[in-house]
């Protein structure tokens, strides 16, 4: 946002007058500021209307009494441009634009969103195609439909969509979320998503934010506002869908923006410390367990409940997602078990016991004993609520609860009561709960899964605040990406400043020699950008001893590649076989329209499908950052002396990766892809074995024979043997 | 149970009369048999009052007027047994058993329980230490606490609980799943779990089952009883808590650390088709979409909404679980276009768009169209409803609502209305969508796998009908094991019907003649049932080339072992080395008290623990099951030609386990474990490279020279290379 947009951002969220520019549809949107309890002046604007909603219309606006600090536009799309003209002439503050039929709907729609962006001039625009803006702080809204929410403690979460349905249902959701803002921010034609977190996260009403992601418009802009928003200390929660492939099409015809892949949004979200969840209602509860609560400093958590059965669930669903209920020693224990019955077992999640259930004067002590202990980060308590008119019970939750809370703030802790099953805690007693410090936290599993991310969000702070990643390189231009072939690929890679295989690039009556001067066993490929798969193509013979062997190879090879229909190309490759690594990695950079370079590290090799284990992470990133990810890996066992297996250096690795994402940084106008698979790794160094690579033009580095690497050509002692292996695609 | 007891439970769900026994806890029960709408007579036993809850008192049972169907006992545990002794004796049916203090309780309560059981006959007793029963249906509870929950359509679920609380909670939820019958089992001293189910899927009210289970009692009983139900076709499902606990103790082989409890429970419920769930909510939506809409034929889904976030989230969620929304052929989606305002895109999951919504004449024709296709099996539209006071759309959606029940019933369709977030969808409208037939579920996320679960249960069904699994093996007797050495493991598994190394079993003094009788290269292992881990003791040396080799590695082995803190044993196995396989398995079967003998298959060798990718079935299978098991493991894309690689024979695969199981069942007395890591997968055979091998007594093959595998004897063109792998663990 310009600093003018910001002034009228700030205007369209606390206006003192709204003008409702339109039909029916500004009707219902009069109503709905009414409902929210605005109480600033209501102008109508309506050529053929005497009024909207009892307000009386002017014919024009130009006819409006002065420059509105908000608008709500609902007109035809071909007369937006006009009235946005006029509304930006007068000094006019924001604008909802619920009128459809941009770039979402047909191909022109596209010029008449430019059309509309230069109309806006400085005024803060949401929209067009959108629901738009309700505060429920400062009580306004410019709303087309019925809508619910409350922010009763003037504190609470502000919710941005890129669904106008959806964030309609989170206005109906009834799980005592407290909402500060709701934005439904359709097109983004000139506020987007990032500007809406930007201006968010420097509120202080707003204590978490919630962001509905079908596709961004200008990823690293959306990182530096969600790095804003860690700084200060304002959670972000994403909710990102459209990402299967039917759900990518619809999200494409939706709002028309671009819904890039599942991982990159993921990197992109570990990059900033953003929380990202997979359902709606876990979209909820984590915002309110971060609105009501807070973050607990780590995973360490005291559970609590009154029924075994609950305290087994609370275990195993922890133990599946990674918090960790941890136990007492034997003076805690001794301690705690005084407090409690004889029939009780003193455990975490600690099962009270109906003894003294409903007995304040009993748990209190049983759970400050429980909480008040080194380590322990927040505290949690199952409590079914019964229903309506079978309340009998109710004083007594409430009592439990109640102590519950007091021992929780006693201890410093956040702190939370979840229901078993979601609709178990009434209203009225999640409003109490809330007056109590205490998030009312709906299902086990949800309340569990928003306390990790809670702490997760604390931890990622500290450690993205400590070294904050450098900004995202956005792309420069498009790339017409051509491949390359496999000596180019290994040339590009060496000139990063990572080892290849010594080898010579020859024709068919040289192999012989280049074979003798590289040394036996050699691996023979035929040479060409077009082949990508080599062993398909009977382009490629490994494990060749001698000279005779080549050239048998040699023969068969042209023999062989045109029987199955390609073209020899007489430039072939032959390289030194590499000994058996420890483990084999695949390490890509690629180049994406919106993210820019991204780094991808996982299990190379035959284990590379097989695994699925892989990690990405946007560039530029720093070698700690790399180190950390390829920590991350299941392959990272292997590398770290598996059963007893030799032990690869984890830093030689990250090092030998961070060189190659700086080659890809620097070149990053050609760079479309290079992948390596498999980078092979040894005790103290790694090999490129393959290398695809695709870039714009002739790579910065000529081909040709790759120079000799000292690492490499040392002999490996202990490890002799010769892999025989396919290590061509 | 017995047909006394069959005959006494019935009399226990539809009584007569209700004696109530005990004191202030009974005189609530009573006042919850009234509020379950009890009309039978009620009788109050107590020797020191005169009436509870208003019923005047009799001093003692036999003051009873005649033998009660049903008696609710809520007195001290050591009074129980007089007063089932006299119940008893006068004919009563069924009792709970409230009461507490029992094996829950402390060591003397076992025996307090054996008491218990033999006192009660005949009598169909649930608990003790429980909250007992209630029939919706029939109207009457045996009930401690207030409870909701209601039956309006005469048919629902019956739900059996392990945990009070829990079927408190249950009755407490607010989903208007029918509910038919509740039953809190408690400690099952007489009545378990497998006796509920066996009992309720014989009854025509009873739509399907759910079963909450921290632990089994019987396994074979449960068996039976779930196959019954799939043969009735009443749908069970299960929601198992309680396995975060156990593992750790299993965790010491490599079996273990793949396959605890939670996996034979899991094995359990694939062999019976029991549908598992992860959560409360889950669980009580899954069986309301079992109940109301049914099991469709199969995962192929029409979805709509009317919004292209929706539509977004139902991709998503479904092609993460394996639900699939088939597109159309083009003159589908010529017919279906035709229906739809321009704006719409035609796909499926379909937004059909607010030109047409809540305009039945418009949107019933899309639902048909994009229904009444071939392949389609059950519908799904998402629809969030306002909340209450902000309706004044309602009529909107209920018009889309009807036009949908309507569309699915004319195509045969099992059908599912979902809320995007779980409570936008109120009573009302769930009640009315019930009496249309459609299933009102919340949230996508539940919803679609509730689609999954039932749709994946009726194809269980008919599998598991036309091939019923032979029944579990009770394990016979307790079996104190001990382990064995190599080759007495590799023996066992040879005497099953499995191929291993052609071996020899010498002392130091005659290694190089058995290297050179077994042939060259060799790897040499030194024999001790005490040494598990052949490496770290130094008890292991691969790749021998010649005898002068062989004498190295036995003076090398003699002096490592001893140097490592062992005892060189002078027990020596001598084994040619296996070329390089396929793929590496670990096939294994143990012993477990409650479930009999299961097979655990997954990746071997170094893949074992990094994949994690493991299958375990009971054991008696067939041949047919352990394949299908195989094919669903990761690793079978190796066996299967990965990466244009050797493809093994899978069948061959399967015949190899499947020898493995039967030699297994046949020693069941006595063997405890046998872990297979790895066995070699060749192209038309396998190998067992290494076996572990724990049982009570001398196995039933002696040990000795392994005699030669003609498959193995020859040698495999091809595939010459020898592998230098450590084998041993």
């Amino acid at each position: 946002m310009t600093p003018a947009q910001a002034h009228n951002f700030e205007r369209l969220l606390n206006p003192r007058h709204i003008a409702f520019v339109g039909g029916a549809d500004a009707a219902i949107a009069i109503g709905e500021a009414r409902r929210a309890g605005f109480k600033g002046r209501i102008w109508a604007v309506n050529p053929r209307r005497a009024d909207l909603a009892g307000v009386s219309c002017v014919a024009e606006i130009d006819a409006l009494p002065e420059a509105p600090d908000a608008v709500y536009l609902a007109i035809p799309a071909e007369a937006v441009i006009g009235a946005l003209r006029r509304l930006s002439a007068m000094g006019a503050g924001g604008v909802v634009c619920y009128s459809a039929g941009f770039r979402e709907a047909h191909e022109e729609g596209a010029a008449l969103e430019d059309a509309l962006r230069a109309a806006a001039g400085d005024m803060a625009l949401i929209g067009p195609n959108c629901y738009g803006v309700i505060n429920y702080v400062g009580k306004s809204a410019l709303w087309p439909f019925a809508h619910g929410g409350a922010c009763p403690g003037g504190q609470g979460a502000a919710i941005i969509t890129q669904s106008g349905m959806f964030s309609s249902d989170i206005t109906m959701s009834r799980r005592s979320l407290p909402l500060a803002y709701m934005v439904s921010g359709g097109n983004q034609a000139v506020l987007g998503i990032e500007d809406f977190v930007e201006a968010f996260a420097a509120r202080d009403e707003v204590r978490a934010i919630g962001v509905h992601i079908e596709g961004l418009r200008d990823v690293p802009r959306f990182e530096r506002a969600a790095l804003a928003a860690l700084e200060r200390g304002v959670p972000v929660v994403a909710l990102k869908t459209g990402h299967s492939a039917i759900g990518a099409a619809l999200a494409q015809s939706h709002t028309g923006s671009l819904s890039g892949t599942r991982e990159l949004y993921e990197a992109l979200f570990a990059r900033t410390g953003v929380i990202s969840v997979a359902s709606p209602a876990q979209f909820l509860e984590t915002l309110k367990y971060l609105c009501v609560a807070g973050a607990p400093k780590g995973r360490d958590v005291a559970g609590f409940t009154c029924s075994g059965g609950g305290a087994a669930m609370l275990a195993d669903h922890a133990e599946q997602i990674g918090l960790r209920f941890p136990g007492f020693d034997a003076a805690q224990a001794g301690a705690l078990g005084a407090l409690l019955p004889p029939i009780a077992t003193v455990s975490n999640p600690l099962d009270y016991t109906t003894p003294i259930w409903g007995q304040a004067e009993r748990t209190y002590p049983a759970f400050r004993a429980a909480m008040d202990r080194e380590g322990v980060q927040s505290a949690i308590l199952v409590q079914d609520y019964p229903a309506a008119g079978l309340d009998e019970s109710l004083p007594l939750y409430r009592a439990d609860a109640g102590a519950f809370a007091r021992a929780a703030r006693d201890c410093g802790l956040p702190a939370a009561i979840c229901s078993t099953i979601p609709e178990n805690m009434d209203a009225e007693t999640r409003d109490w709960l809330i007056g109590q410090g205490v998030a009312p936290m709906q299902g086990i599993h949800e309340a569990l899964n928003a306390v990790l991310g809670a702490a997760d969000w604390a931890e990622a702070r500290a450690r993205i605040r400590a070294a904050p990643p450098p900004p995202l390189c956005p792309p420069r231009g498009a790339v017409r990406p051509s491949p390359r072939d496999e000596a180019e690929g290994k040339a590009w890679v060496r000139a990063c400043g990572l080892a290849v295989p010594e080898a010579r690039v020859t024709d068919a009556a040289g192999a012989a020699k280049a074979a003798r001067d590289v040394g036996f066993p050699v691996a023979l490929k035929m040479l060409s950008a077009e082949v990508l798969h080599k062993t398909e193509a009977g382009a490629v013979a490994v494990g060749l001893d001698d000279a005779a062997a080549v050239a048998r190879a040699v023969a068969m090879m042209q023999a062989e590649v045109t029987a199955r229909g390609g073209a020899f190309t007489d430039r072939l490759l032959i390289e030194a076989m590499a000994p058996r690594p420890i483990a084999e990695l695949l390490v890509s950079v690629r180049r994406d329209a919106q993210f820019g370079l991204a780094l991808t590290i996982g299990s190379g090799g035959t284990l590379t499908e097989l695994l699925q284990d892989a990690v990405t992470v946007l560039l530029p990133a720093g070698r700690d950052t790399i180190a950390a990810a390829l920590g991350r890996l299941r392959v990272a066992r292997l590398v770290d002396g598996y059963r007893g297996g030799a032990r690869a250096d984890l830093a030689a690795v990250a090092d030998a990766i961070h060189l190659l994402c700086k080659g890809a940084l620097a070149q990053a106008d050609t760079l479309d892809e290079i992948e390596i698979n498999p980078l092979f790794v040894f005790q103290d160094h790694c090999v490129a074995i393959d290398a695809v690579l695709k870039t714009a033009a002739a790579p910065a580095v000529t081909p040709g024979d790759p120079p000799q690497d000292p690492a490499w050509d040392q002999p490996h002692p202990g490890n002799q043997d010769q892999i025989h292996r396919e290590t061509a695609k």
